[in-house]
């Protein structure tokens, strides 16, 4: 429902900017764009599922769906300034934007996006005034996030707790916004709509925490990233922090390793691995993710009346989301 | 007017983005902000100005005024983007956000100036859909305008006409906007509001290209940059495509300089600045400024009925603008 929404969008995009964003998207012809190139739609489709647990007014599935949309030029925006940031070279089997075309075309790339997704919030009704907001704040957040999460790189002393507050700016305030939004433009309950928005801040936690796991745990074959990337990055995601307030020998040697500055080699990296896994970086993560799946549900479960379907479907996307492999 | 209603929305920023934006702005402390250092809002002016000439109700003009902040947004978040992308270190005398706190942190604040600066148009009462869209277009021409400068930097096959296109994306399509949303927003007709948008087209490239003379010939003690600046950089502005599209033996020896690639020195930019002159680059600027400043002039002149007063400011700003020496 929503990439084609997003495709006629992309097509008014002035010829000068308009390439870099069907790269991104894995549109490189005029054809209708396939589903499987354009990344996951998770935003958009909790945006949907949300709204149509609410409504099957085809209005007001229009204006979620859009709503979708414009949430998922957000996340797209994000990700193309955000591979500039960590100079990530790939992004989903591509070449990032910045690698691809230079620094400046992928900054004003993602500048694009971002101005152009309220815009998506119109159609031939007018944009709500609280959706422009919603959708203004989460990309706050998200910035925030961003800043936080690049000065967390080497600060082997950031708790688990800043971590986490880090992966709810950075991940849960657009998937927060995403289910807020189609609630919302729903119209459902003031009540509901905050639950919405608490179940995506909670999802978010447990599928950013899952990343971190593949950051450091996955398999190299299945992410297309090397071995323990985030620890060669010297990243202070939630597993690592974890290990590190751990109270054993293995925290404190991996306080050193986080201490250094030096490029890491494929050895060093296992052995970090193996140091977070000893002091218990893999089983915490995965305890949190848990804990955060199961709040996330308790805020769907408290929500009376929702059709079953849709529930259903939100749960098994939890559930997806959190057990990630690649 | 404007000011004040910037320094307010930005002490709602988030802490970990606020002080790159009011290092920025040069509001270090959480004082009031002195109207001198937040640089000269020409744009914001422009919105008041052009909206004075329709209404003296005090909501409407709190309207444009907001109006006013959201263009100011937009401009500063161009600015902080464009300095990474151009890799200037200094704006308004202080080091630009990049060379102070990092190109990431430089890309995140810009991020959270464009994505609030929509939320300006909100207030008590709802933001006009019509100034949502206006705001997103400019950004749309800004950067599509700011990708073609930087794709004419080291091509001295780009005619005049190219460059003024790109000029008028780049400068003009955000002073259009400043002036079309003052009109708009004061409740101006179709027509008036159409002849203000064209005023700051207008007004806009005659400023750039302003612009482009003091990057070439401005003193160095005025304007803070090396002499001869753009050139050493190679940049393809109005007054280097006009000479290099003379029929003059200067233009094929500019032309030889425009194709080197290797760092440019002082007497290298000097002898450069000399055939720029002498090839016609200076004489074919100050005319096209001239016939920019008339044409905006007469579409001020072509709304009936405005107040002569506050035609008065605006034709003394523009004036300004195309005299500017530093």
């Amino acid at each position: 429902m929503v990439t084609p929404i997003l495709h006629q969008a992309v097509t008014r995009f002035d010829d000068r900017l308009r390439p870099m964003v069907a790269h991104h998207f894995g549109w490189p012809s005029s054809d209708l764009p396939t589903a499987t190139t354009s990344g996951k739609m998770v935003r958009a489709t909790l945006t949907v599922l949300t709204g149509e647990c609410f409504t099957s007014d085809a209005e007001a599935i229009s204006r979620v769906t859009a709503a979708g949309a414009a949430v998922e030029m957000i996340h797209n925006f994000s990700l193309i300034h955000d591979d500039v940031m960590d100079g990530d070279k790939e992004r989903r089997g591509r070449p990032a934007v910045w690698h691809e075309y230079g620094i400046p075309a992928a900054i004003l790339t993602g500048d694009l996006l971002l101005a152009q997704a309220p815009l998506m919030l119109d159609g031939p009704w007018a944009a709500d005034p609280r959706a422009t907001r919603l959708l203004a704040e989460a990309v706050a957040r998200l910035a925030a996030g961003q800043m936080a999460d690049l000065s967390l790189e080497g600060r082997p002393e950031a708790s688990p707790d800043e971590a986490l507050a880090v992966a709810a700016d950075k991940t849960g305030a657009l998937l927060a916004c995403a289910c807020e939004l189609g609630a919302l433009l729903a119209g459902a309950s003031e009540e509901a709509t905050r639950r919405f928005s608490r179940f995506g801040l909670r999802l978010g936690l447990a599928f950013q925490i899952a990343d971190d796991i593949l950051g450091i745990w996955g398999d190299p074959r299945r992410t297309g990233k090397p071995v323990g990337s985030d620890l060669r990055s010297r990243k202070g995601s939630f597993p690592v922090t974890a290990a590190l307030a751990s109270d054993t020998p293995e925290a404190a040697e991996l306080a050193r390793f986080y201490a250094d500055e030096g490029p890491v080699g494929e050895d060093e990296a296992r052995r970090a691995t193996d140091l977070v896994t000893r002091a218990g970086g893999w089983t915490r993560a995965v305890r949190e993710i848990e804990r955060f799946e199961m709040l996330a549900r308790q805020e769907l479960s408290s929500v009376p009346g929702l059709p079953v379907d849709r529930v259903a479907a939100l749960l098994s996307l939890t559930n997806y989301l959190s057990n990630r492999n690649h």
